[in-house]
């Protein structure tokens, strides 16, 4: 699990550092962003994972969400991956902004030519936590998720399909239905398969509508603005309220009045995502 | 003063805003942006204006300072022009990331092909200000200055230069001596011609070495990392402390162990240069 590290910038006295490695989920080299909190020189800390949205890279959270400033308060480490494998050279891979490069939808794809490569879901749940906990002074019992857009989809996917390793699942803007809109459309058409039958298990709202997902730990936390652009079309987050609420899931779904869909939105309301996964953590009340 | 409002975003329930305006200054289309506090509702609030650095645009103070969450708390409106005007045609102007386009220095022009556009210090100390104030509810007469680097520079010069038009200053990273490197050397020469004599009043330290510039408001406040890439040759920081040793300015300047140039660096120090300025507008004790 060797990794190279490409930069290190210390930031509210611990560090922030861009990390590259051979991944063998993705058979390519992977990028990821850590931030280390102050509070890891006296031990292992938790660790909330940050699934970035469409067109986004490791470097986007660190730069805009202005998250490390209460991560070194609480004692948080922060990891935040690419948003997909890169370079490959595969048919395609480059031609759109919401699909390929830029647009892994934190799947693991079936279908030719992306199969191979374009396992983000196991990258991000199996090989990325141990790479992390190999070289950064990590709690692997203490773990939570956390995205955006496309992102909150992989955040509330991921942390519902694997609720015994997640402490806290966050969301901001999720795209909560992707079965039911045209990103998920055209994502899960090409990574999937036209059968959507296999496209359910990759759905927030179809996992828990459908009983094969079940959250027994802290509330799911999402924010949505309501002068998102996207909010109609592409997010759905009424679905996945619904689906909570039929499956007793516990919920919070948060309306903001103005707020639109990017980082300015994420900056405003990241304390209280932070606050949420540290309650889970135990670090505080 | 018209403006075009060319985006709007909410943050921290005020909003970022991305303006473009017919410069009269640098006869071209300027770009800034504005962040107006939530108690701006209430009345005109006090304004920084934050100089960015060399390549920077009026978006990067927004998107990576973190300075919204804080100005938000203590009533501040935040201006943030570009770096220079864009897209002029003049020869040479976009061959180099350190002269010309993004490089405007914040000084006032006298060379062919520079003077009829390259006028960032009039548009910065007067132009903007007004167009500020025409469109948004800034105080005219609580405005202050602040930068980064090149913008640090600028923060310093245009501050000692008009010592009763601006509350306080503030700078990280700042090029210090500007007759004495590299950078410095390159856009003084471009700019004012090869006549030093030319040059000095465009100097911060040389601004209080000759006795031109006194500062009688509140300290001049100054962070500078101690793992700078650009310290030794570019910035000179200890040459304006002597000078204000000298002068009796006063000026505080913090020394940050392991800080790099960058802005992880500023947004960590965010809090203490906002908090500055606003003991200097009387917001605070």
């Amino acid at each position: 699990m060797s990794i190279e590290i490409a930069g290190r910038h210390r930031t509210f006295e611990g560090e922030t550092a861009y990390c590259r490695h051979q991944s063998a989920e993705t058979r390519s080299q992977m990028a990821f962003a850590v931030y280390t909190p102050p509070a890891a020189a006296n031990g292992p800390v938790p660790v909330v994972f940050w699934l970035a949205g469409l067109t986004c890279t490791e470097e986007t959270f660190m730069i805009k969400a202005g998250a490390q400033r209460l991560a070194a308060e609480l004692g948080i480490m922060l990891v935040a991956p690419d948003t997909s494998p890169r370079g490959l050279g595969l048919p395609g891979e480059a031609d759109d902004w919401d699909f390929g490069t830029g647009a892994g939808f934190y799947l693991d794809a079936t279908q030719a030519p992306w199969a191979a490569n374009y396992r983000m879901a196991s990258y991000v749940v199996e090989e990325l936590p141990r790479a992390v906990a190999a070289n950064f002074p990590a709690d692997p019992e203490r773990m939570s998720i956390m995205g955006h857009s496309m992102g909150g989809h992989g955040a509330l996917v991921l942390g519902l399909r694997n609720a015994t390793r997640y402490r806290a699942i966050s969301a901001f803007a999720p795209i909560a239905n992707p079965m039911d809109c045209p990103w998920g459309h055209k994502a899960f058409g090409n990574y999937l398969g036209a059968d959507r039958a296999a496209w359910a298990s990759w759905d927030a709202t179809d996992l828990l509508r459908s009983g094969r997902a079940g959250w027994e730990g802290p509330p799911i936390l999402v924010d949505q603005g309501r002068a998102d652009p996207f909010l109609a079309e592409q997010l759905k987050p009424e679905a996945f309220q619904a689906a909570c609420a039929a499956t007793g899931t516990p919920f919070e779904l948060y309306w903001r009045d103005g707020y639109d869909h990017g980082y300015f939105f994420i900056s405003t309301f990241m304390e209280s995502h932070l606050r949420h996964h540290a309650r889970a953590f135990g670090l505080t009340a």
